[in-house]
């Protein structure tokens, strides 16, 4: 029986020390708090930001979106951002990225307090992950794909992990959290050769490339277990994973499905982040 | 008939295109200059400085020693860095590291000029290792393995590199190199299971292990192409590799020996990254 990994499962689980987390900083006069700072109204961004926002309401820990006009300058940008990054009130921010083509999104990447960097858009957060320093805010996709895994049991010390993408937001930063774990990691890409056979002697495989059910049943055995990245729409407008899970699923020993996989662990893993965070700025105010 | 890869011949063809760059740079009035700082006189680092020096001489390029005492002060460190990070005659600083226990490691990485940081240690170096973005510097040992590779015309593109070793100056900042190159990129290591099996496979198996002869003729076939980073003092005194030269090298398509391999590369990547250092800062001037 293949044994399906839900993010509603994750997240329900981790409520709970987060919940207990939460209660530590409190009781400490620490009330922590995400900052969302949205430029304009791009509908993945709502889409987004409601789903955070509803997970940190049902976690009590509030939040406060700052909305900028999609036509602010660069300067007034920067005004804004560095009262939000300065608020001692403000504990996590979360930039929607890419931010309108006008505005210097390495700006922001660069002058965001690296201790609220809690989606791990920094140049320094993303240099703590390479070194696997435990410290740094790796992004939230990655580090929920670690938390499903965990949650399900899934050794991975000594294990064949092969990652499926290379990109900034999951691929490099999820391969050095695999290594950090000790898994003997592969990354593959638009350019390997023969990915089937890759990917079959794989113990874990990590589907993050965004292209629609691009993984089938020839890239898996009995043995897989499959986390899908993925966020796609297929044909019929449906949202569908970068695997094809009607052929995958029935072969495979674990996989989790797209929607209500991977994806429903992130918002938990921002909260995660916006707790340890308001740990780290304590911890600093206090040396 | 194995092909020996040899640093010298991947040295004396980078000669002649870092003397055009240094005569490209001169004719706008660039002198590029390396600048070592070095605290006390390990012997390691003498030796390194040594070959440094001898390099940069061959090539024309000044150098300038900065010797200080091995029981100087962090507040006299930072004095004394701060002076060679802001002299615009240096375009390039060689941190010998580690610094002696009483100095702090993380403040010379994170005050160095990143334009200056000819040897990638700083957190904004690395990030961009990472990234993939190639205006960043990478460590000189890492570089020295694609320099030999492009050198000997072995093609990197959808071909499978393994790597033994995931530290942060070479196996790590090695597999971004490998996947800018397009690359199937995969990280094994101290707890990997079964490492022969997974090294045969490879195309192209770089050992970075740091463990004197770890890599036998089991861990290879007829088609590997192996280099070795390994720097090690065997039983009876002699420099050797990670791999086990003598079991390999009857077997393998091409090796790099140990010594006279990627070790004789490096300072000439030294070289190469203090060219591209004055470039960067001359290009920061302008804008």
């Amino acid at each position: 029986m293949t044994v399906l990994m839900k993010g509603a499962e994750v997240s329900a689980a981790m409520k709970e020390s987060l919940l207990a987390e939460l209660s530590a900083l409190k009781s400490e006069g620490i009330e922590p708090k995400l900052g969302i700072v949205r430029v304009g109204a791009r509908p993945d961004d709502l889409s987004y930001e409601r789903g955070a926002l509803k997970r940190f309401d049902g976690l009590g820990i509030p939040t406060q979106v700052f909305e900028l006009p999609e036509d602010i300058t660069q300067a007034a940008f920067e005004t804004e951002f560095r009262k939000i990054n300065d608020d001692p009130s403000v504990h996590g921010i979360l930039v929607f990225q890419p931010l309108p083509s006008h505005l210097d999104n390495d700006w922001v990447r660069t002058h965001i307090n690296p201790l609220k960097d809690v989606d791990g858009m920094s140049p320094l957060s993303s240099a703590k992950v390479f070194a696997g320093d435990k410290d740094g805010f790796a992004p939230c996709t990655p580090s929920a794909v670690m938390e499903m895994l965990a949650h399900y049991g899934v050794e991975l010390k000594g294990k064949n992990v092969t990652i499926v993408g290379r990109s900034m937001v999951v691929g490099r930063p999820l391969a050095m959290l695999m290594l950090a774990e000790h898994a003997t990691v592969t990354i593959c890409h638009t350019r390997t050769v023969d990915m089937p056979s890759i990917c079959k002697r794989a113990d874990i495989l990590v589907a993050a490339a965004g292209k629609a059910k691009m993984i089938g049943a020839d890239y898996v055995t009995e043995h897989s277990i499959v986390a899908d990245v993925g966020i796609n729409v297929d044909p019929e407008g449906k949202l569908c994973g970068d695997v094809d899970f009607d052929a995958v699923s029935p072969i495979v020993r674990m996989i989790s499905p797209v929607p209500g996989g991977v994806g429903a662990v992130t918002t938990s893993v921002l909260a995660k982040n916006v707790l340890k965070a308001a740990r780290l700025l304590a911890a600093q105010k206090k040396s």
